[in-house]
C-alpha cells in the first residue's frame, strides 16, 4: 500500500520498500511472469502489453472479487490489450501469482540486504573501536561479570551476518504447472518451457510445481523471521542500554516534543515493533495446503507475504538507523560497573584477567565480517 | 487502506469495512478523542477543527516518522488550525491513539455483528428446513452414523451466536492518563475529566489507565478471533461438503473462467483465508508491555489491529455470502450415505432410531437464536 | 507428568499443579465421566469400577496407540472390571475425553485462582502502603514524569483481578453426543440423560454437542492466556525494576551460587517463561475442526491443554512468590528520579502537583479489590 | 517424559524418541558436556562421574527449583561424586544446558531422518508404481483436470527430501562462554579450550558464544517445523483421499471398535496433530533474549524444545506408518474422475494429451531421490 494511504505504514517502512511491495509492483511482477511465459512458449505480441502502467489497477482489483484472485481479470485485460488470445496459455492463476511473489520478494531482499550490510558495517566499526571498552555483562538483567562493548557489538554483528547469509541462501523459484500441475496444455514441451520461463525471469527452476508444497515461501518467511530476530535482539539491547538509569548508549533522534529532556529510543522501538509483527505474521504460513491448490491457505499468503517483506525491511531499516548515529558512553559503562562485578573472592582483578577471550572473539567476528562482505 | 491502492484487499474485505479502518477513519477517531478531551476539560474552540477532512493525511503520516507516532504531528496541526494551544492538554499520544482504536473497533464491530446476524439467520433457516434431511455424520472424515443437515446447520448457528455474544460483550474503554498515567496535568480534576471524556465518546470509563496492561485490546482481539474461528469452521465444512465427490452443497458463484465445469467455493475459501490471517495476527498482541508505555509492543498493535478488524469482517462477510445462496442437495446426502452407516449389527435401523436427539438439538439452537436476536 | 520424571517441569510448576494434570488425574476424570454417564442413563454396577487406582495406566497408554486415543482401552478395561457391557453406552470417546478435560481444567482453575488471589492481595497491600512512594514513570524505558509505586502496584492488581474474573467466568461444559452428535443410542432419552450427566458432574449443559465447535476449550485457553499476560506483565516490570542499575525492588531468593553478589530475579523470570509458553501453546487451538470430529486438530489439544493449564498455574505461582517477599526501596526510587523528570519548564513542581490522580486511582483499584474478593 | 507417565505421549511419540528426550537423556547430555569441558581444559578425574545412572534425577529436579535451572544442583552433585572442585570451572549453567540441548537434538535428528528416509522411499516406490495411474487433480477441493497418483506421490517425496535436507543442514553448535560470554575464567586458554570442547563432543565450534543470539536453536526449530509441514501436508492429502466418498486410498490400521465398518485414518490424523503442535510450539522461540542471558526467554526453551523434537519425530513416525501399508485404489481414482474433468471443449482428450509433463516430473523426483539417498 502506498504511504499516502496509511497513517501508520510510513512510520515503520521506508518509501522505497513500500513501493517494492505496492499494488503496482505486484502487478508489474505478474506481467513480468506473463511476458516470460509468452517468450518461453513462443507466443508473440505479448511483451509490449506487459507494462503495469497500461492497466487500471483499481478496476482489476475490483474485478478480482468474483474469482477470488487478481490474475483472472489481469489475463482478460492482457488479452484484450495485446490482442493475443494465447497469452497466459499453459498457466494457471497460481503460476503467475506465485512467480510474482518470488519477483517481489527478490527485489525486497536486495533492499533488506543493503540495510543489513550497512548495519553490520556499523557493528563492525563499533566492535573494533570498543574492543577494550569495559562494561557489565548482564544476565537475567543483573550485572554478572565484566565484558566489553566490543564483544556486545560483535554479537550483534554475527547475528546480522547470519541473518544476511540465510536471506541470501534463499533461492526464488519459478512456478509453472498449469491447472493441475501437469503442464498438460504445453503438450510435450512442458519441461522445455518451464526451463525457459525460469531462465527468462532469472529464477531457479523447480523440480516440480510447488502449488501445494510451499517450501519456497516457507523458506523465505523463515529467512525474514531470522532477520527480524537479529534486528529485534539489537533493538532490545539498545532500549535497555539507553534506559535513563543505565545511559550507556544514546540513540539518535527521538526528542520528545512534550518532554524535551526525554530522548526516546524511537528507532529501536520501531525495529522491535516490526520484528514482533513479522514473528506473528510468520504464523500465517504454517497451514497445510490441500491437494493441488488450497482452499484458503494460499489466499491467506498474499497480503501476509507483502507485510512480512515490508516489515522485515522496516526492522532492518530502523536498526540500521539506530546504529548509525549511536553515541556510546564508555565513561558511563565504567561507572555503572559495580565493584563486586569486578572482583573475585574480594580481590579486585585486572582487565587482562577479567576480559578473557573477549578481544579474541571480537577478532573472530571481524574476520567473519570481512569474509562475508569483503 | 483504500481499495484503490491494494490488489488484494478488496478480494477479502468489503468496501464499507475497508473504509471503517482507513487512514481517514483513524484520523477522524483521533480527532473525536481530541474533541472529547477539550469538551471534558472545558477547553473551547477545538471542536470545529476536529474534522478529518481539514487535514493533509499524507503530510501527517510523513511527519509521524520522526516521533514514531501520528499523534504528535496531528496535535501540532490541530493547535495551528484551531488556534488553541491548550488543545490536547492533559493527554499523551497514547491516550488519543488508544481511544481512537476503541472508536474504530466499535464501528467495525457493528458491521461485523450485522454480517454475523445475517449469517445466523440463514443458518437458522437451514436448520429448520433441514431438520429431517438425513446425511452422514463424519468423524476423522469417515462416515460414522447418520445425522441431519439441520443439526449441522444448528451447530454453525450456535457457533455464530456464541461468537456474536462474545463480540458484543467486549466493552470499548476510553484511555486517558497523561504522560505517566497520573493525569497530573489535570490537577485535581483528573477523575472528573476522565469520566466526562468517556461519556462524551460513549465509551466505558477505565478504573485505571491501561497504557501497559492491555486488557481492552486483548479482549477485542480474542473476540475477533472467536468470530474468525466460527466462520472458519463453517468455511471448512462447506469446502468439504462441496467437494466434487461429495456434492452435498453447492456454493454460489465461483465459476471458473478457464474450467467452466468447475464451481470453485470461492467465498468459503476466502473466509478461511481471512480466519487464518486473524489467527496469526492475534499473535501480535501477546507481548508484554514495559512499565508505563512499551518500547515497541504498543507500536506493533496499530496496523495489526486494523488488519484483525478488517479481516474478521472479511471472514464474516464471505461466510454470510456463502450461506446466502447455498444450494443444499438432500438427494445427494441420502445417496452418499453408505448402507453400513445406517445399519447396526447388520440390521437396518429406522430414522426415528438413528436420528436420536438431532431434531431436539435443532429446536434448542433455534430457541437460542430467537432469544439472542429476537 | 510427574515431577520425578522431568528435569524441567518442577522448576516451572508446583507439585500440586503437576498432579492436577497428571496421567492419573486425567484417568480419574475420564472415569468420573463414565460414572456420571452410567448414573445418568440408569446403568448399574459401574460406579465402583470408576477409581483410577484400579487401572494399569501404562497398559492403557500403550494400548491407546492403535485407536489413537486412550478412551477405547479404558472402556474395555472398565467393562471387564465392572462386568457391565453397557458401560459407556451412548457415548463416543470424545465425549469422555472432552468432559475429562473440563474436569481437569476445573480443578486446575481453583488452584490458579488461589494463586491469583494471593498475588492480588499482595499487590493491594503494596498499592496501599506505597500510595505516596514517588518513583519515575517510564515510557519507552525512559523516565517521563513522576508516578507512585502505589499506582504501579494498583495497575498490576487490576490486571490480576481482570484475569481472575475472566477465568472464573469460564464455564466448564459437559460433552455428550455419541458417535455422530445425535445421541442416537440413547433413543428418546437423549436430552434427559445429557442433563443428568451434566448435573452429576456439576458441569454446564451444552445446547448442542461441541465435538467440532470448540468454544468451551477456546474460552478456557483464552482465559488462561489472560492470566499468563497479567503475570508476564508483572514479571517484566519486576525484572526491569530489579536491574542492578535501577534497584528499586529486590526479588526474594535467587542467590547465585557462583556469583554470591548477584540476586537473580528467578521467580519473575520463571513466570515470564511460563507466560511465554502459554502464549505459544495457545496457538495450538486455532485450527478448525472438520465435520463432526477432526482428523488431527482434536488430538493436538490433549497434551497442549495440560501444558496450558500447568504453565498458567506456574506463571501465577511464580509471580505470587515473587510478590510475596518483594522488598521495595523507596529511597532508591526517589534517588533515581532525575531532576528534569520532576520539573516543568525549569521549575520544580510539588508532589501534590505532579502526582495528580495517582492516589485516587489507587483507591479505585483497592475498591475493586474489595468488591471482587471481599 | 517416560511413556509410563503420560496417557497421551505414547500415542504420538514412539518409545525410542520418548527416551531420546527423556530426563535421563538430558541429564546424560549435560554430563557429556561437563566431561568434555574437563577433558578440554585438562581437569582430571571428572569423566568417571559423568554417567547419568549415578545420579538421583528426582533430587536434582527438586533442587533445581531454587536456582531455576538443573545445572546448579548437578554441578554440586558432580563435584561431590568426583571429588573434583574444578569440575565445571570456566562454564556457566547455560553453557552446559545449551550444549546438552544440541546433543539431545542431534540424537533425535538421526531418528527423525531415518523415518523421513523410509517415508521417502515409500513415496518413491509409489511414484514409480503409479506413474500412469490417472486421478483427478483437485484445486479448492474441486476436480480440475487429470493428474496421476505418481505425480502426487512425487510431490510428497520432494517435500520430504527438502525437509530432510534442511534438517541435515542444521549444524549442532557447542556453547561455551562462561558467566559473561568472555571465557574469563579460562585465562588466555579460552579459545583453545572452546575448540577442544567442541571437538570432544563432535559439535561445531561457534564463532562467539550464542547465549542471547539463538541462531542454533532457531535454525533447529525451523528445520523441525519444515519436517512437520511436509508430514502435515501428506497427512492432509491422505485423510482427504481416504474419505468415504473418495476412497482412493485406504490407510492401514485404524479399525474402530465401536464401528467395525469404519477405517479411521489414525496415523495421518496423528501426524497432523503432531505437526500442528510443532507449528504452535515454534512460536515459543521468537522472543528476543536480553543482554548476555535472558530473564525468561531462555528458560521457556527447555521443555518446548524437547516437545518440538519429540513431536517432529511423531509427525515423521506416523506419516511413515501411514505410507507403509497404504493401499492405493486406481480403479476408484479412475471412477471418481468426472467426464468433464477429462474433456476439453466437449471433446474427450487422451491420456497422452492430458498428462502432459506428469511422468517427466515423476522422473525428476525419482532422480532427486536417488541423488539424495543413493
Amino acid at each position: 500500500m502506498s504511504s499516502e494511504e496509511s497513517l501508520f505504514r510510513p512510520i515503520f517502512v521506508p518509501n522505497e520498500l513500500c513501493e517494492a511491495v505496492s499494488a503496482r509492483a505486484w502487478l508489474q511482477a505478474m506481467l513480468d511472469a506473463e511476458r516470460a511465459l509468452a517468450a518461453a512458449s513462443g507466443v508473440d505480441g505479448v511483451a509490449e502489453a506487459c507494462d503495469a502502467s497500461l492497466y487500471d489497477l483499481a478496476a482489476i482489483a475490483e474485478e478480482a472479487r468474483g474469482p477470488g484472485n487478481p490474475v483472472e481479470p489481469l489475463v482478460r485485460a492482457l488479452r484484450e490489450r495485446s490482442g493475443v488470445a494465447d497469452a497466459h496459455r499453459g498457466a494457471t492463476s497460481q503460476d503467475i501469482l506465485d512467480t510474482a511473489a518470488m519477483l517481489v520478494a527478490r527485489t525486497v531482499r536486495s533492499l533488506v540486504v543493503r540495510e543489513l550490510e550497512e548495519a553490520a558495517s556499523t557493528c563492525a566499526r563499533l566492535a573494533g573501536e570498543h574492543r577494550a571498552t569495559v562494561m557489565p555483562a548482564r544476565t537475567l538483567l543483573q550485572q554478572a561479570v565484566p565484558t566489553t562493548f566490543g564483544l556486545k557489538a560483535a554479537g550483534w554483528l554475527v547475528a546480522l551476518l547470519d541473518a544476511r547469509r540465510r536471506l541470501l541462501a534463499w533461492a526464488p523459484v519459478a512456478q509453472l504447472g498449469g491447472a493441475g500441475g501437469t503442464l498438460a496444455l504445453l503438450g510435450d514441451r512442458g519441461l522445455e518451457v518451464l526451463a525457459a520461463y525460469a531462465r527468462e525471469l532469472g529464477l531457479a527452476e523447480p523440480e516440480l510445481p510447488w502449488h501445494a508444497t510451499r517450501s519456497p515461501v516457507h523458506e523465505l518467511v523463515v529467512a525474514c523471521d531470522g532477520v527480524a530476530s537479529a534486528c529485534g535482539k539489537i533493538g532490545l539491547d539498545l532500549v535497555l542500554l539507553a534506559q535513563t538509569e543505565v545511559g550507556e548508549v544514546l540513540v539518535p533522534n527521538g526528542v520528545s516534543s512534550t518532554m524535551p529532556h526525554k530522548r526516546n529510543p524511537v528507532a529501536p522501538a520501531l525495529s522491535r515493533a516490526c520484528a514482533q509483527r513479522v514473528h506473528a505474521l510468520a504464523g500465517t504460513f504454517v497451514g497445510e495446503h490441500e491437494h493441488e491448490r488450497a482452499a484458503g491457505a494460499w489466499h491467506a499468503e498474499w497480503e501476509a507475504l507483502s507485510d512480512v517483506l515490508a516489515l522485515t525491511g522496516g526492522a532492518a531499516f530502523h536498526i540500521r538507523r539506530a546504529l548509525d548515529g549511536l553515541e556510546v558512553d564508555p565513561g558511563r559503562m565504567r561507572e555503572n560497573l559495580r565493584p563486586e562485578t569486578v572482583s573475585e573472592a574480594g580481590r579486585d582483578i585486572s582487565p587482562a584477567e577479567y576480559l578473557g577471550s573477549a578481544p579474541a572473539f571480537v577478532d573472530r567476528a571481524l574476520a567473519r565480517f570481512r569474509a562475508d562482505l569483503g
